[in-house]
């Protein structure tokens, strides 16, 4: 439901809402028990939650579409990443915690290889190194343009990000990035009147670039895509009345979460300290997103076991969240992680959703195949699910009389 | 699914639709035995219907979103609430059934209190008594403007509907409700230039209840809001080829029934009245709605046993509808009011759909939980309803060759 709907609706209430996130929680079962990582991991409290609230499957995005993070997370905010659109320069950004100010430029640039003609031959130069590509981008760093800021940072292996920051500046350019081996770089080329002032910016940077890397090989060149400026959306609090506070360890979740306008409270690096963090500033929020990020690491890995135990030491932390009694809990993922497939995949992504109002289903264990039968549905839009925890926390007005 | 897809394919037929709308139908489970009113209810005839039928659970309006009554009949009179929207003047014309013609244009007011320096103290003057609204009014009644008739009219407690009829009104002005207490109310405004000359009879209006109400306490002034005209949308026999009745008793479900085109027949106080007026006329329409009230008026009060008896009452009639032999029969609720919320609710609505077509699926009874599982979906929109109904029917053609 459109955020515009929603938001007429809202109300104020001192009820509070946790939501949390183990990335890339859904699975695909393995062989040998045919189980998924969150059927096989024992959890007697997430099952407990399941049995007393109302579970399904979520879709963070669309059908067969494979979440990346940033959208993962905007869908179960609430935000329907189809129509709130990150751009690539921005999560490139995010990614790495780079601090982008309103009016910054960002694009995320690929290390490439082009033949004596200028024509690409390796768009991304053999995948160099990470040390590689930060050994240039301290060469690029020196990089000088009269009238704007200029910075490059190592993203990994053959990306980088580079930003502009100045006046008047605008992310609405074509891509360089021919996006096929035997052309050449397009030109950079403002796609409005107010870019062309940053289109000749950027031609400066790639003039030098060319020059600086000349006799570097086999990463002679870069090639740049997805120019865009952060967005401006309504904040958490704006869209839903929520005071929200974001618990997470790493750049792109603490990036994503300052685009919906949370605050984010500074942690440890374990479940544990990310508990203590909740615990500590229980009084001051509506709304807290606590990420665990090692579950989708684990999957990326196709660490089948180590997913598992991830899944169980969150299981384990979860009394001290019941012990805060919050009004509305949800137990989620961004998107699915199967080790099988040491990937992000399409596959929906297990909810549950506790309070006192729920109205409870079938569901008495937190597992893939347990919540197909839940009430929340199968497959049903993530962005259905904040709607639902603002109704479960009496946060929304009827509609119509 | 919308209207303007299925109208194309509506094709005549003698076939008949009945749609039976127990108010306020969902529930929640109450503590003693886990069971909601519709599941603690004896329900033969409707366990029946739904084994042999498809059920489901359907969403009014949208995730999380409690709907009024008027948005709730509109889904499953198949008008997708957030497209066809009524405004609050016009619902509250609906809701004591004053007949609004065409260009007529009804906005909600609330008698308030204002300070000495005119800011508002008190949205809704203490809520005085209904008793005391009448009397109110009755002096407000006394007022002309020339060029316009002006009606005025209680609503309950502190609310009453002014309605102004005259040429070349519009219902295109701001509320003069500021929202907040410690303001004054705002000017009559218009926010096109055809509305300006309707906002200066407000403003008369407005002068004239200011001299009125100056010697009366706590309700010494008016604010008004949800300025509106009846909107005109495409009947059901437009839209769905059905010439189409409501048995209905309470003025609101009247009401939202004729802003579809629907015609409304006489019927008594009870249940059993209404069945009655539905054999009378079956042989005139195609579509009969039928609505329960005292389900939804029982949630209200949190009398889960009286919920329960409303709903056995309505069971016991049915075999009277199935002797007319109709060739659907849905039977749902427009919303959820759940006796231990005694209020309307977010929760999804059981619904059976019967039709010697069905392709029955595993659900034996007609409760919350059974209909989870049900061939129609769990949390589908309301506004699929209709389109299946006619399908059922035989009244809609193939899509496409």
């Amino acid at each position: 439901m459109d955020i515009d709907i929603i938001k007429p609706l809202v109300k104020p209430s001192k009820s509070k809402i946790v939501l949390v996130v183990m990335d890339g929680l859904g699975g695909l079962p393995r062989e040998s028990d045919n189980c998924t990582e969150l059927e096989a991991a024992h959890t007697p409290n997430l099952d407990r939650l399941a049995k007393k609230g109302i579970c399904g499957l979520q879709q963070p995005v669309g059908p067969g579409m494979t979440p990346g993070s940033g959208p993962g997370h905007l869908g179960i905010f609430g935000y329907d990443p189809i129509k709130y659109k990150v751009g690539r320069g921005v999560l490139a950004a995010l990614g790495i915690g780079f601090d982008l100010q309103p009016g910054d430029v960002a694009a995320r640039g690929n290390f490439c290889t082009l033949d004596e003609d200028g024509a690409v031959v390796d768009r991304r130069a053999g995948r160099i190194s990470t040390e590689k590509n930060q050994e240039l981008c301290m060469l690029l760093k020196n990089i000088t343009i009269p009238g704007v800021e200029v910075f490059v940072e190592t993203v990994k292996e053959h990306r980088f990000l580079l930003v502009l920051r100045g006046k008047n500046l605008s992310g609405n350019l074509i891509d360089t990035d021919p996006q096929e081996i035997g052309k050449k770089p397009f030109e950079p080329q403002g796609l409005s009147s107010e870019a062309a002032s940053t289109a000749a910016f950027v031609s400066q940077f790639l003039e030098q670039v060319r020059t600086v890397l000349a006799q570097q090989h086999p990463a002679n060149m870069v090639l740049l895509r997805g120019f865009s400026t952060r967005p401006h959306w309504p904040s958490m609090q704006d869209a839903f009345g929520l005071k929200s506070a974001a618990i997470a360890g790493y750049p792109m979740y603490k990036g994503v979460s300052k685009l919906v306008g949370m605050d984010i409270l500074e942690t440890g690096n374990t479940i544990n300290d990310e508990f203590t963090t909740l615990e500590k500033h229980w009084n001051e929020y509506d709304f807290f997103y606590l990420h665990v990020k090692k579950t989708d690491s684990a999957g990326e890995d196709g660490d089948f076991d180590r997913k598992v135990s991830v899944i169980e030491e969150t299981d384990r932390e979860l009394p001290r969240l019941l012990n805060l009694n919050p009004d509305v809990i949800m137990v989620t993922g961004d998107h699915s992680t199967p080790s099988v497939m040491k990937a992000h995949s399409w596959h929906p992504v297990p909810v549950l959703l506790s309070s006192k109002l729920c109205r409870p289903d079938k569901v008495d264990q937190f597992g893939e195949r347990a919540c197909l039968s839940g009430g929340l549905g199968n497959r049903f839009a993530a962005v259905d699910l904040m709607p639902l925890a603002l109704a479960h926390a009496k946060r929304l007005e009827k509609y119509g009389a």
